[in-house]
């Protein structure tokens, strides 16, 4: 197997025709795969598919401090739960706010809600000038399309094996006072699967921003989804924050999205006294409360954290094999061939492959017209732009191991063919 | 029984020896009663009990159109329950949007939504000067707030027998360009059980607001909830909109939280295709999709709207004994006394009471040191502020019907004591 930075012209001329021969069949098997989106697959709804039986008419409904489930009241979501989440998101139970079946959406409110009344003593972010928002690149299409909805403008931040580049974070957010938070996936970030390093997560909290509202958006989406039995550890930023009298930076986000069902889970927030005061002015007016008897299903069905982390390794048996056809094609079929880099992800529910630049959109596009859809190219980037044109983002979890493999050998076809058509020019 | 009104200083003095004795009698009960909203009791809790059987671990969870209601996706809900809300609202299913467990969640996302976007192809709500809304008066609390909450002037619109002062409205409507909405509860209105008259339905879809960008917030809480066999019947005003062309006026309100759970129902939107294209645009950046499960636990259990129908008959039948020992004890010991004004409502949740102007905050101060809580006084006007200090919200839902006896007993001698006290300057 050949380097294909080291092929002559009429080596590459020749392996051209080959893989597109290769291709060209591929094509014919009429494949409709879908690794577009990080969503579970069937095998993973079923694990949780006891969760149906926990309540029913027999049930008491009643919550610990006396709480009927079944009627209107509790802005901030049942005790008990709370304490779950407490174990889940590392922060005490009085700091969080329970809310109902998307993170997603608790974060589109909060950037809502300082758009309208501020934050921090400050202006809302409405009445300012101009917003700016960190974006660690590649990283989550949803977080970039929130920032975007609300007219902010994007800047770029290299991820780096430790994290985003602090460097470049510590200098901006020290000078321009309309930057006013980060996107941050610290666990297995979407797409690279990277944990911030301990360094990272103390810099993160030792921040001084020129912006008294700037805040930290901390989507610790894959706080419990590990692929390995160790997992990884990430530093508690709330503890940071509060060790370096910064306890207002972050904003911390969770849910049970893919732990439970996706879509019918129960999602979280959590954020320091001051920061949710803020926020719970305006859930205050928003909601009478989110939908108790899901959050009770949830508690008896997991009992505690440690019910979710059993429950994880549920998971985790069924997608490690799956991540590793999709890490053993790559190291089978492309790494010596020198056609991209990746990580083996230690956890979450991708793996980013950054291909030859300029050749992102071509292999996204020649996978699509073989029946392998991917996510878009470039998605993983605000405005879905990646400068290079090279980062692929991978999700694996939706398709069967036996799909996985028709579909990454479609992946690795077209990648090839991708190269060779950039580097003969057609 | 004399009218307080024809009595001298004679007799209202020993009118009020006799009163506050009573009320100190009722006052040594040491009651804990709550007809402070609009609540459910728990006799109304259990009829939706086995809806909690309706799902378990046997279930197919696949909708007719082949969704799989544990993943994520179908960002505006699943058609079976489009289906049942069309029956509901009076709108095709194409112009719904099923949301989460509270239509007032979709209020306030609707006007953050027209604020930092705007409607109608106008500028975003917070780039105009001043945003000025109509509150028929008395209202909805809740309403009142979120428009509070986002800092717009707030009209009081006097309601009438027929519904809120159409005269005020046309004429305000059309001269004033700030003027961007009117908050409606157009059948059983909060507090007063009114339904708009067909008139009053038809001059609203007929509105030429000078404002292109005039919404009208049709929340349709109680369209099923009625206290009579034949209940009332509101025009449709989706219809009449179009018939007027005028079919971007409305965004329609509903949901079941009255119906199976509060808290654990469902909420539903619907408005015209240029409405719901800037409201799915939003939508689409807020969440992936709301809860699919209990939406799909909803239309199993209720099969179809007729299922609703036949649902709310069990409400009927438990609320109705309750308002009748509201009404019949106000007839008995309030009406021949010449101390208040009230309407026996056909359906809803609250009787509204008019009682001597100035005496309102001080029967429902006198009620909570009798331990009997009421909505606080003013609570129906925008800022909290009755200018007659005149309006009482009953809530009989919550309390048992024996409760309720006790409860208005001491209501009735409250407002008997408040009206004297006032009378003789104590």
């Amino acid at each position: 197997m050949k380097d294909y930075l080291s092929m002559n012209i009429d080596e590459l001329k020749s392996e051209y025709e080959i893989v597109k021969e290769r291709y060209n069949k591929l094509k014919q098997l009429d494949l409709k795969l879908d690794m577009s989106r990080g969503k579970p697959g069937k095998e993973q709804l079923e694990i949780s598919v006891n969760m149906l039986d926990i309540l029913d008419s027999n049930s008491q409904l009643i919550t610990e401090e006396g709480v009927d489930c079944r009627n209107y009241g509790l802005l901030d979501g049942i005790s008990e739960i709370k304490e779950i989440f407490s174990g889940m998101m590392e922060v005490p139970s009085d700091n969080i706010m329970v809310g109902g079946n998307s993170s997603l959406n608790m974060m589109f409110d909060t950037i809502s809600c300082f758009m309208i009344k501020g934050v921090g003593g400050c202006k809302p972010w409405i009445k300012q000038d101009k917003i700016k928002f960190l974006c660690p690149v590649p990283g989550y299409d949803r977080h970039f399309a929130i920032t975007e909805y609300f007219g902010f403008e994007m800047i770029n931040i290299p991820m780096l094996a430790t994290g985003p580049d602090m460097d470049i974070i510590e200098k901006l957010v020290a000078e321009d006072e309309a930057i006013k938070g980060i996107w941050c996936v610290p666990k297995y970030s979407n797409p690279q699967g990277i944990t911030y390093s301990d360094e990272t997560v103390r810099r993160l909290a030792n921040l001084h921003p020129k912006a008294k509202d700037f805040r930290i958006f901390w989507d610790n989406a894959y706080c419990v989804h590990d692929l390995t039995e160790e997992g990884t550890k990430l530093l508690n930023i709330f503890d940071e924050c509060k060790k370096a009298e910064n306890e207002d930076l972050p904003i911390i986000f969770s849910s049970t999205s893919k732990v439970t069902f996706p879509g019918s889970g129960v999602a979280a927030m959590a954020a320091s006294d001051n920061n949710m005061k803020v926020i719970m002015e305006k859930y205050k007016y928003q909601t009478i409360g989110y939908d108790k008897i899901n959050m009770l299903r949830h508690v008896r069905y997991f009992k505690d954290y440690n019910g979710i982390l059993e429950h994880m390794k549920r998971h985790r048996d069924i997608l490690k094999p799956k991540f590793d056809v999709v890490t053993d094609t790559l190291d089978r079929e492309i790494r010596d061939r020198n056609l991209a880099k990746w990580e083996k992800p230690d956890g979450g529910y991708f793996v980013s492959v950054d291909v030859h630049n300029g050749c992102a959109t071509r292999t996204v596009e020649l996978c699509a017209q073989a029946g392998v859809k991917l996510t878009g190219a470039g998605a993983a980037f605000p405005y879905g732009k990646d400068p290079d044109d090279s980062n692929i983002r991978i999700a694996p979890s939706y398709p069967s191991v036996h799909e996985l493999e028709k579909a990454m050998e479609v992946f690795c076809i077209s990648l090839r063919l991708a190269v060779l058509e950039k580097e003969l020019n057609i």
